[in-house]
């Protein structure tokens, strides 16, 4: 490709990012080089900030740029009730629903043996370590309704059940607005055996 | 949205970028978080390059990293034609064919006055300098087929062929492999006037 060499540097990297092929990549770097100065260097920043500034929370695991992040500091939520989950994305996803106000925590990953991740590779300790708070009264376990996600939620059941503490699950069953003949075998047997009286 | 200041900054500068919308930018920046450290900085060293080391070649004014751009320096091609385009990407597409070895002169736009861009708005002046050296003997205008690449084209072609060099514009058809029942009239018409005996 005749690009000189910082344009060709720009495709690369951009390349290395998911979804985005050597097309998209060229005209990304395009349009990066007609970009405003200020906004393109605001980028770079952002990029190097994200890799300099983001820690993870000491209570809850989750990314957050102070030792402990801002859910975690709001005093009006309930400490009773935590809900655990995989990653930081998944915190964003219950909190655009707006209706959970306990705290989280962050697992950063699920129990894999296919890709040998074990309970000690995930911040299961410090989930463990939370809930010697006496306040604790439920642990909601909000795993990917996966393999990795019911594995890590059955662990976690074992452990934690000893305690005392109520743990919970997610509800499996049909997904609202869906079709049911577009369900697959397993979601509509979850959503049969979970069936409610009305 | 509860994500870290670093984190959301770097959302928004990735939703800054043509076809990338809230998801996808909040997809890249967690994939940006979990990238090794040196890729991200080089990526933020690119961003800036782009910005600080890119200027315009003094003769064909195509992007280049230096003074005189690797195209122009390279003095095996063919000094007598050049191909005239509207952006660096259309050198890159030409050179990609393998078959021209002339040279190239990017105006860096089309004349358009509905976006208030006249001749004096691009590289016009530069290239009326450039055919003053004697050994050029033909123009390829290769601009986009458009409104705005026909004016451009029909203002360049009146302007040079009074110096007497050979102004040559390239073919309107029907594009090959594709189907002429989904052909648009404009480029049937096209191809029913440019027919050639066989």
């Amino acid at each position: 490709m005749h690009l000189p060499e910082p344009m060709l540097k720009l495709v690369e990297s951009f390349m290395r990012l998911p979804g985005i092929g050597p097309k998209t990549a060229q005209r990304l770097a395009f349009f990066v080089l007609k970009m405003p100065d200020k906004e393109v260097l605001s980028f770079a920043e952002a990029l190097h900030s994200v890799k300099t500034d983001i820690m993870f929370c000491q209570e809850c695991q989750n990314i957050s740029d102070s030792p402990v992040c801002q859910l975690c500091q709001d005093g009006s939520r309930d400490h009773s009730i935590i809900c655990v989950v995989e990653q930081p994305k998944d915190v964003i996803a219950i909190e655009r629903m707006q209706e959970f106000r306990g705290k989280y925590h962050v697992l950063q990953g699920a129990i894999s043996p296919m890709d040998d991740i074990g309970p000690e590779d995930i911040k299961i300790k410090e989930l463990i370590h939370r809930l010697s708070d006496e306040r604790i009264e439920e642990v909601i376990l909000a795993m990917d309704p996966n393999i990795e996600g019911e594995a890590t939620a059955m662990y976690l059941s074992r452990l934690i059940k000893p305690t005392g503490i109520k743990v919970t699950r997610l509800a499996h069953g049909l997904p609202v607005g869906g079709d049911l003949e577009y369900a697959d075998e397993i979601t509509l047997a979850k959503a049969i055996e979970g069936r409610k009286p009305l």
